[in-house]
């Protein structure tokens, strides 16, 4: 089985996904309109939007990079590539209900959840792609103990709770988890580098 | 003639259907959008798009698969996978209007009819591929009878049927329709996975 | 300069075109959308969507084979590509308008005026290519004199014009072209096949 | 790390972003819709749609005959791509605004910025990829000193302060600057030529 097409269909649904939400951003109408201050209330929507575009853009670059030692895939791995998509796929609607309304728990909690379920389906795709890779592969090398992952995972949860308090705080930690992950994986970074040696 | 292009232009075709359905589930709007109870009235929504989104998936899984058993394509084979592409664009609307009314024939039917009408053009595809490769090669092995895609119609004929008195039914059945073929095409799997020898 | 990246791009851009007309098709709402024949309203904009997906079926499998007997590319040959791609990008707007308006005028002209540009854009393309291709290469050779799409653009440029009087005979003249086109260009799938024999 | 993957997101988000623009071209309705001069209030929309389209597709050339010279990319050269792609991705909100209020100061403003970012992500992309790359190289002999994206940088500021007097003026400055740069870039395609002899 090749992982080019996989490749080829998990870039064309991410592309897909990180631009229709700028669907959600409609200009100001009316006469209200020709005033530039009037993109006022459009700020949080671009903000959030800009938060849900930098999640995608480090899904698609953790995945470009997972895939680069990936020497090997079958079907469970295409279903486990498959229910990512199916996760990054709300965002869009997470992140229209988050832009305007980004103090209030529900849409917060509701975010939380969408990007708790793509990190749970990034972390079971890397379980079945462990499973048919040698424990001296390359892949199981650089994913190590994945402990990025795992917490991230767990401020997630801790996030999607808080909600109900105070919304506030998860869209920080949202923030916070972004931020960590704005740099690729440099453990798979490092172990793709020098392919023609491979790691013991 | 070469398939990766045909591939490259299925991928992006499938991909734009699966990602273009997200669109028609909305945020609750106003003030009632602030409590997560709001999310309600999208849980059938939500539902109906993971039905479709798991049926355009397996579409493209045993499209790949399918692919990779392939020696040739000519014209012919462009238009019945057009055909199929024709047929699966129209899953956008058969799950908008099924998501929030999945009680009423109407809309049942209609989902039915489309993916009746899937199944029939991915039928005329394997026929059209099956005229130009030879009766012993791996895509005519891997496909033998198709017991699986016959048995599929038929269910989607009776669903359809079904659909006038009792909609839940067919609802059932095209759930248990795509369960079953949640698994990967064994027989191309087999058959892709010995390439080196070719069978027979 | 390489001609995949250039097929790439032109596969995303017609899939996308094909697969946004299809948001048009809204459900029917309401009440009244619980019995099947609420759909009657909806069969003219279904066939009008079924022409236009015809059509850029149509234009991408003539640009596929094209392709296939191309040598090179250079800026020229983008640009006019570009050109190709902005007049298929208006057909979404043209199929909304014609959709349920197909005995109107207007839209019938402005659909025509479309399927015009686009083929004008396209002859442009084919003239590039010659420009920096052999008269003897098998691009020249599968070309030929290129009838049919000259007496395309005739038959569009009429159509637009009997628009403004009779409409329905206008569509007649779209549906006879997409019916001629069907069939794939066999000139150059008869050059393209005897690929190790370039020909005289 | 491979630039093939990098080059297809690119694409497809470039041709969704140009095609979505479409969307908000709406057809006439009602009875108005009738006559062909229906078509008059659309003219303006349909212009800023053309002169959006032929940025993105300046952006789509460059890059492409960018990314024909590199020979390695990093985590860095990614990000900077993905910024580009984000404020290509604001281009459709800009359009749906200056399209029909074309006269007013924030929309002209408004889409200036974003020819002003995108701008600026540009040129940071190519100081990243000057940055892994010799002083000899193909690709730093191609970009040269950028007198070309430097000035229109500059432009798109002046262009942006100069709105909010005389918006119309900027409008001018839009056009011209994408008159400028449809030509495709020339350095690259000369050094891009020669491809077996590397410069100096």
């Amino acid at each position: 089985m090749t992982k080019g097409r996989l490749e080829a269909f998990t870039d064309a649904v991410i592309a897909i996904v990180m631009t229709i939400m700028v669907l959600d951003l409609r200009p100001p109408s009316g006469t209200y309109g020709y005033v530039f201050s009037a993109l006022g209330p459009l700020v949080s929507k671009l903000l959030v939007y800009a938060l849900s575009f930098t999640f995608l853009a480090i899904y698609w670059n953790n995945h470009h990079h997972l895939m680069q030692v990936v020497e090997r895939i079958d079907g469970r791995v295409l279903w486990a590539n498959m229910s990512l998509l199916f996760a990054l796929s709300l965002m869009p609607i997470a992140t229209a209900w988050l832009g305007p309304h980004w103090r209030a728990s529900g849409p917060v909690l509701a975010y939380g959840l969408v990007l708790l379920a793509a990190a749970l389906a990034y972390f079971v795709l890397t379980l079945q792609l462990l499973r048919i890779h040698a424990p001296d592969s390359r892949l199981a090398v650089a994913l190590g103990r994945d402990w990025k992952g795992r917490l991230s995972a767990a401020a997630y949860v801790l996030a999607v709770l808080l909600a109900i308090v105070v919304p506030l705080v998860s869209i920080a930690i949202y923030i916070a988890i972004g931020v960590v992950w704005l740099v690729p994986d440099r453990r798979i970074e490092r172990v793709a580098a020098n392919r023609p040696a491979p790691p013991r």
